[in-house]
């Protein structure tokens, strides 16, 4: 039974959804459709890059996931078959695979242009139905990868600038001027939470013997000391830093909003460092 | 494998949408449930109306499709079963498959009035869990329309008085008074794209030589020459008018919305005529 | 084919519905996911069990209902799993199962622990993830509750304090002072309808020879005489009591939206008595 993950900035409160579930079935009727999300906002190339990257890897192998997030529509951009880690994807060529490419090596890049595996007449603004579905269904159908157009190599893929953490500065010989992370809150979520581009890979090389309580969490005007290990770390209404689902840092107020409470949003700085007790009120 | 779509205004917060799925699946476990949308505004059947149609001709023939957009629920308007274009449509009798039969031959109208296939008891207000639910999934399992109630004769179908783009007027000799349409916005969608429900068979009518680029198309205060052929074809921020997935003319502004942009709405009118280069200036 | 149905505070913006969903069918790929909704207020536990209260017994025998409204994850809250009317459900023990239990004798009840049914690593913020849905996928495959950990007595179950209305008083020889029950509201649903914890099976006994015209709803500054038997007994706009699709008394707005007509909202009380024609303008 093959699985289709999709992945739009379409919303749910048009037809548009739908319909590409409508073309997908009339090619295989047999296919499992899952939604990872229709709510990235309108255009949002970079937040649904992050989205797909944190989803992705709980399908099992050989899922196919279709991401239609397409300002470029009807113009000249690409579009692209990759497989990677086991899964395949397909998606305009305008970044919203960069998230995905940069943890695994690419097996596979093809140029979706065969149009015997397109719907047809083709639309000038809705590719998603005339050419993304039905290309997927076919891939789900065991069609390969490589039926669907040319080779293209790894550098023509287009890359998201997104922002990485930046590395601690070091001194003259070379030791680490302190141990200080600085990365940004890449998403605000239903609950509010904060979630950051700061990955457990950026901070495990921090931890002394392995003591979260010595991190220090900068954020907006708060100081947090120490990495929570469930909500219930603190009282209710107060913030804390923990590591979220996506394994990455993630600034949480118990039983409340953080984005709300904390007046902060996606692109503000957060700031990580080893310090000791007391550091936040230094 | 039986796929049977569901439209509804029930929205997504509460349990309705969640029952009807488990009263078909505890008739048929195997059907194929897809979402059209449940967003379509509270007892708006005109807009179910126009999205039922945009979305239900993607679907494999033999598909079942369930609309419940009902202020009537509980009231004496009947439940009617269609077969048309090949697939199933089973909705209230208010008009909100108006756009569907307009454009297809109808095969067979029944009344859905055969209790054996409904769920007991009946609800005052629920009809969707009690008939439309378990009937849909009888249908989806091959019951006949048929075996669900009385036939009827076609002119016992509610139909709503949806607006179509004005005939252009003729003189006294039977010639066009110039070759003007007069439509209007009939949706707005999720990108804030102005849906009219001005079709492409209207249009076509109006090009010389298959030129695009000299229609001219007043909506609001603006006024657009030319049928674009992607969002691309204006600069950001500028409105544009093209050919949108529903084969209608669309205006909407690149990378922007188009209703915020220019202040229209669902209702508001849209005109199209054959125009010169500068027919925007005059 | 093994239903499993979802039920969380998640909203459908982030990817976290969707990862539930690729972790279940890893397990089972044949698994049928239906969602009930995602759209709980954060962390609204009485709301989440009033909803699954409304919607599971429409589910097909041994249907698997997981609920992840959860705001202890993390902490020491257990996750129970219990059989009850045919069906299984796995949730946090944090009371959202307490509509479920009060109506049926419970069969089984587990403390889930046994994490050879878990995903690894375990994170601290997404029990969903981690526990519900690999757990959820092996019981659909038909692994025995019992396996997923120790039995619980019945006692261990967090129940919620849910407001149940209040009896009649009573007078000094046991007579009842007046056939008056206090309720309330506890869900304003999608069109505004007033759902109260005023059951059937409290208004029954009131009933005179089944006359339904002869009940009096006070609700804010309004009185409503008579039960309704379908939106379509008052005029536009004006207030109805109605026996909802919950079987629990409801007031509605014909084609409009009582919570904003009646500026009413969860929590306020709703008063039901035997009257008489006029007892609204005593």
């Amino acid at each position: 039974m093959a699985i289709i993950t999709l992945l739009t900035d379409f919303g749910t409160q048009d037809e548009y959804v739908g319909v590409l579930k409508g073309v997908i079935l009339g090619v295989n009727p047999a296919a499992t459709l899952v939604d990872i999300t229709h709510e990235i906002a309108a255009q949002d190339v970079a937040g649904a890059a992050y989205t797909l990257a944190a989803a992705y890897t709980y399908f099992p192998e050989g899922s196919i996931h279709v991401v239609v997030v397409d300002p470029g529509v009807g113009s000249d951009r690409q579009i692209i078959g990759i497989r990677i880690n086991g899964q395949l994807f397909l998606a305009p060529n305008n970044g919203v695979l960069s998230r995905v490419i940069d943890r695994y090596p690419i097996d596979d890049i093809v140029s979706v242009v065969n149009e015997n595996y397109f719907r047809h007449p083709i639309s000038y603004t809705f590719h998603g139905r005339d050419i993304f579905a039905p290309v997927a269904g076919h891939l789900s159908l065991g069609v390969e990868l490589g039926a669907m157009g040319p080779r293209l190599p790894e550098h023509r893929i287009a890359r998201l600038d997104t922002p990485l953490p930046k590395k601690p500065e070091k001194d003259d010989r070379g030791r680490l001027k302190g141990r200080i992370i600085a990365g940004e809150i890449i998403k605000v979520d239903r609950f509010g939470n904060l979630i950051t581009n700061i990955h457990w890979r950026h901070m495990e090389p921090m931890l002394l013997n392995n003591k979260k309580d010595l991190l220090v969490i900068e954020v907006g005007e708060r100081c947090i000391e120490g990495l929570a290990e469930s909500y219930a770390h603190v009282p209710q209404g107060e913030p804390l830093a923990i590591l979220g689902s996506r394994n990455c840092l993630e600034i949480a107020v118990r039983d409340g909003n953080a984005a709300e409470v904390l007046k902060l949003r996606r692109g503000d700085t957060v700031r990580i460092q080893v310090g000791t007790e007391g550091t936040c009120q230094e």
